[in-house]
């Protein structure tokens, strides 16, 4: 009989996979659950039986992956008592920490480089009740006074450094795996700060161990060209792409990344900003799904590989992120037709459609 | 064992439900299975041991409730031969339009007044690959002319008055249904052209002829108070609301929601804008969810009536847009802190966050 389940959020879901207890008050907006969706313009360009999906991210409560890793750490903050949360963020992660602390019953504060940022970015974080405090000084030294008021006041630090965000975002794999039956043959995905490859992987090897699939994918990492530290080995100090959720130039994990890319033989490539919104407006026009610029990378990385995967192997793309998030970018390159001052009549209109 | 199911979208979901046959190709974003949140804030609100709900269908692929009635329209179309599809609209209507359109092969057309509307409402649809034309004359004028085009050229209407979109639309109910085990005591909903209201009450009716619920649920309909056609019982000439996806005075389901108000025994009410953009403030500071000004209406409205809800009571609020298709009204009505120009040590910070 037809029905949909009663998803409750990643939480209750994979609760057996979590380090959650019966104890642990969950906060929860139903995250997580998001569509694997069949991309056929992609495979179509890659051919051999290929077959690929995405995983639409971007669906999200709060539009991005980092919701996965936020309903963990602001439920495990909260079992431990804490009344505020705090994070150096001026995008995705600041959203999702300001809508869950406060569904959480939590304050929220955001830290942010003075004059840097622009006001449109932090609107979510805004509207959700988040307390938005700008320090003269750049990004670096923004992160470094939150770990150090998480250090000597009562405030939680939610920024990735917070273990519980990886053991969230993990449970994308084990839903890619439970859709899909089996772990995909290839795992595309983009790298910033490192952290998602690395959850990724730590799913896939927890269900591997499970029995619950039958082997492990290869990790195909993809770094935008201007801001490609795993790729060059060394700290990119201004990365520059267009593609701003990746844009890191001395990720968190690195280690942790290289160890995944030798374990799963996998690899790190970079693309260009060019080859991003290539695949960008492919997704959008090619399969209806608008994503944000730096999810676009892992379609852009698989196209850019696309001879060297297997005949017939499934390949699944993550997409992190809305494309929603970033409508000037949207606006400023989709090329598509706009045509002004039609005559408003039938013959007119037709004559414009190229009837 | 838990695990997430594979959805393949509302028709495979709800097939014996629909207007299908196996000869329908089915064009899916996997839209639909979006979350049925508790909203323990607004409930809060009432007292009385009632219970809210939010169905929070921004979450659909497009951002909007229009994907349900979409993959339908455009599936259906597509069986149909069609290889183009045209609409006259600036929101919501044409992105769910372009993506599917796009996804099943066909070129969008996307007809609005020149002059009238903000390129950032349209980035969604240009991204999509649709063809905008933008002619000399109002809205009302453009869709008039989509539906002579639609007569007279071989492009299918796809504007809301295309019967598949309602069809597709009705699945939102069996949703709430499966996940609640029953009909909720109240449905609160956003009425605009009055079509989601009218496809709920269809979706509701068939599932309690099915025996899938035991009651059915009082309907409450809410409109902007500068477009509330339905509460003073005449057209509005130049309909006025912040709330712009329900800003229509002459709505085309009209006679249809009259029925559904009486045969539900509900309501009709109107609510201001500044009850609206409370209840969008309430729903994301306090809820962690982020919606569009006009899906808020749904629960300023039953706010506004709240000494009339049944003593536990079940309520489900509609959602029907991602907050995140208005970022300029989140900006400028977030009403949340923000602090700029502090020193970046410790002490400054530890003092501006109130320690």
């Amino acid at each position: 009989m037809p029905k949909v389940q009663n998803w409750r959020g990643l939480i209750e879901g994979y609760r057996r996979y979590l380090p959650v207890t019966d104890k642990t008050p969950v906060i929860t907006l139903h995250e997580g659950n998001t569509p694997l969706i069949p991309a056929p313009a992609i495979a179509a360009q890659i051919g051999r039986q290929v077959k690929v999906f995405v995983k639409y991210d971007g669906l999200n409560p709060t539009g991005s992956f980092k919701d996965r890793g936020m309903t963990m750490a602001i439920s495990k903050a909260k079992e431990a008592g804490a009344e505020a949360v705090i994070c150096a963020s001026t995008g995705n992660t600041s959203a999702a920490a300001a809508a869950y602390a406060r569904r959480g019953g939590m304050r929220a504060f955001v830290l942010i480089p003075d004059g840097y940022v622009a006001l449109g970015k932090l609107a979510q974080a805004l509207l959700y009740g988040a307390e938005v405090l700008a320090i003269h000084g750049n990004f670096d030294r923004a992160l470094e006074i939150v770990r150090e008021m998480s250090q000597n006041y009562p405030v939680t630090l939610v920024n990735s450094l917070n273990p519980y965000r990886l053991e969230g975002q993990k449970t994308a794999a084990f839903e890619v795996v439970d859709v899909l039956g089996d772990a995909p043959d290839w795992l595309c995905i983009p790298v910033g700060n490192a952290g998602n490859i690395s959850a990724y992987w730590m799913g896939f090897c927890q269900y591997h161990q499970e029995g619950r699939c039958t082997r492990l994918p290869k990790m195909m990492g993809f770094q935008a060209a201007g801001s490609a530290p795993l790729i060059s080995g060394h700290i990119i100090s201004h990365p520059e792409t267009i593609a701003t959720a990746i844009r890191i130039g001395n990720p968190a994990n690195w280690q942790k990344a290289l160890a995944v890319q030798e374990s799963s033989q996998g690899e790190f490539n970079a693309v260009t900003d060019e080859e991003i919104l290539d695949a960008y407006r492919l997704l959008a026009s090619g399969e209806g799904i608008f994503c944000e610029p730096a999810s676009a990378a892992s379609v852009a990385g698989l196209l850019k590989v696309k001879d060297r995967v297997p005949t017939g192997a499934t390949v699944v793309c993550v997409l992190t992120g809305n494309g929603l998030k970033d409508p000037d970018t949207a606006i400023k390159h989709s090329q598509n037709q706009f045509k002004q001052g039609i005559s408003p009549d039938l013959e007119a209109v037709a004559k414009a459609m190229g009837f």
